[in-house]
């Protein structure tokens, strides 16, 4: 793996905005060098930042950084390749793109509110001047859905799509509805969490949602940037017991942004909504994000994931800076790996056996009906380590006198599970091979 | 929009198989020829097609297309520029892709038991002759989860993904657990409605789902396809009291593909899993696939949609040959053009101003209860023909004698609302506004 950055230098970035998203983009790249290395063909490195104040405590280490408080400096760098912005904002956001796009810089922002307002004279800039704008993170954080829907979908003509996309809306919904509060009530919270802003405006209002329904719908259907003409509302006027009468119809309420195309031309529309409750949609709660779009040949497909937080949103500036580097270090045949690493990058991991894998277990017993039965089985089990999470004891069949007993275990290595179930089957009470099926939690 | 045609001949493309997935191929690519020259710059057009049989009844129109029984003959026509190979199975797939990948003709296929088992040197080949071999419609078809493992999750140490990514296997544990049946009851249902092959064990036995894990950890983990190495159990043991004895426990039985990388290995398992009823994994019901990914940054995203099916699959085909036409017709720095579709190929579209948007609506009245009141809004929204779907009609608050009547609408016009609502409001009997909320129901 030495042979990469042996070959070509670095693509050497350039960082404006050292806050929670900007040291978000410093860890990724850092702790992920050598993957993102395999990857693109060369590493990457954050070279130059701006911080509106030197002194702030950074949540990143800012060795091999030249900082600066003018972020003019960063962008006229020539050293600098390739400008990551995170400050946000509209000025001097904007300016400081302009001048990258003039100087022919590829620039990677998390920027909604720009790109809703002027992405159009943005991207005709960037063409101009024979580069790029990337925003996949201006739209859901780390859920890659501008890439979903302008490649992964681009054999369907788009019919619509329906998103969860401003988390801090999403979590005063779920916390209304699940602990019947008010609207401001929740709002406090949301901003003593640190999920609602001083100034919530942007979210509660729907302003937010609408930045993002405006580019994702610009993707959807080809058509320019038109965030006046979305007609937004938000959450602030809710109810907490029109939330309540919605459940009580089988809807949940949630904040939708809405895009659709007709014959005659498109909706775009930011609104809460009520969703029938067995939808996917109805059940992404808290600050989690979510797109539902409707393709003509693939029918309808959802994305989910975290849509704010330093390190999602640095996914996505991350993938959006390996699609740049790729352009310029691959071949254009194979821009993308086969196997997402360069070919001579693959390596070959051992697998391992199933008896070293852990999980938890779900064991179903056929014993018959006599005292001390359980008593010998949870002896064995004790024996080999294995920790019952629940169980479930049914009356015994009238027939047979057989009895079903159906536990769950704690996670264990499957070796060990898989001993105790032969010592089990060889007590005299156990009436029939015991059925074994695995669990997973499936979280982090 | 007439440009893009003058400028550039057609990419020309070679079909192998015109079954069910080769139709849709056709279907797709010609109802979507002009938003497919928006986005590649170039029409795609299929010009020759072959078939085990000619006389057999086709799902699409073939006019324009050469015929034949003999697949090496579309390889070999010099016309061609691209083969898209839907016919499956091991031979003559592989000696056919063998072929035109030596040809130096990119290859797009399907054929995910082809891709897990000779994946390795079919890419080195492609490599060694400048092309390339695309396979988004080999893992839960119209989901496009290689392009977003691949790209859109690039800045991520993958941890761990587990998908249900046979549909055949969902559609009967969803009707194990709904109706109680049987698994071999509901595979002949599944057989029956098409859901299942005659010969069903690649589905049952876990097998297809092995091929689809086998693609997904290499790329998730950059390490060759090892289908070998995957531990892999089907559903065809499954018995329904431990369906329902998973339910009663809290949890659901999914047929899971789960590989997850340890600091010693990478485990690769394929087999039915309980997993908790919350997780939106756990939720995912009938034919439908979806996969949920671990990414160190990111967290967990979920990707969800249509497994299987004609279109679908042409989904990610066509998908597959934008990418590939694009790498051909854009400059290398706007592979992918910002808004989706060419710069000059950006189309205008009207907004609908909200007054026609047509929703659902959840309206809150708050009335004066004494006897008649609901029969003069009823009458009021009679006239504007607003029909009720669900009615919910609450005692009357002891100190006001106010009572709230919640009313849920079929879909009509806003302009249409409004005004029913605008009267209803004159009415003496209405102590406070109509509370308004829109209603989607999300479906196609």
């Amino acid at each position: 793996m030495s042979s990469i950055k042996d070959e070509l230098p670095p693509v050497r970035i350039g960082l404006l905005g050292l806050g929670t998203v900007g040291g978000g983009v410093v860890n990724v790249l850092k702790r992920n060098v050598l993957d993102l290395s395999r990857r693109a063909g060369r590493s990457i490195e954050v070279i130059h930042a701006s911080a509106r104040r030197l002194d702030a405590v950074r949540i990143c280490p800012l060795d091999g950084i030249l900082l600066t408080t003018n972020p003019m400096d960063v962008v006229e760098n020539p050293d600098v390749d390739v400008i990551v912005e995170v400050m946000g904002g509209m000025q001097p956001a904007s300016s400081l793109i302009r001048r990258a796009l003039a100087l022919g810089k590829p620039v990677i922002t998390a920027n909604k509110a720009l790109i809703a307002h002027e992405g159009n004279e943005l991207f005709a800039l960037a063409q101009n001047n024979g580069t790029v704008v990337a925003f996949e993170a201006a739209v859901a954080g780390g859920i890659p859905i501008i890439k979903a829907i302008r490649e992964g979908l681009a054999g369907n003509r788009i019919e619509w799509l329906a998103g969860i996309i401003n988390g801090t809306s999403n979590f005063i919904l779920t916390a209304m509805r699940d602990e019947g509060r008010s609207f401001a009530d929740v709002l406090a919270q949301a901003q003593a969490l640190g999920y609602a802003e001083a100034d919530p405006t942007f979210d509660v209002e729907g302003i937010d949602a609408a930045h993002k329904l405006t580019i994702l719908a610009a993707i959807a259907f080809g058509m320019p940037l038109k965030f006046d003409a979305v007609y937004t509302e938000g959450i602030s006027q809710l109810q907490t017991e029109d939330v309540r009468y919605a459940r009580e119809l089988g809807y949940q309420i949630k904040h939708l942004g809405i895009a659709r195309r007709f014959e005659n031309g498109v909706e775009l529309r930011v609104h809460p909504t009520l969703i029938p409750e067995r939808r996917i949609l109805a059940n992404v709660d808290g600050v989690k994000n979510a797109v539902l779009v409707w393709g003509d040949a693939v029918g309808p497909t959802l994305y989910y994931g975290a849509g704010a937080g330093a390190e999602p949103t640095a996914s996505a500036i991350v993938a959006d800076l390996v699609d740049v580097v790729r352009t310029r270090t691959a071949d254009p045949t194979h821009r993308v790996p086969h196997l997402a690493v360069l070919p001579d990058q693959i390596t070959d991991l051992p697998i391992l056996p199933m008896s070293e894998v852990e999980t938890g277990y779900y064991l179903r017993l056929t014993v018959r009906d006599q005292p001390g039965v359980l008593a010998n089985i949870a002896r064995i089990l004790a024996d080999h380590g294995v920790n019952i999470e629940a169980m479930i004891q049914k009356e015994a069949s009238i027939e047979t006198a057989h009895l079903p007993i159906v536990l769950l275990t704690h996670p264990l290595q499957e070796a060990r599970m898989n001993a105790a179930i032969t010592a089990i089957e060889t007590l005299d009470t156990v009436q029939a091979p015991v059925v074994r099926l695995r669990v997973e939690s499936l979280a982090g």
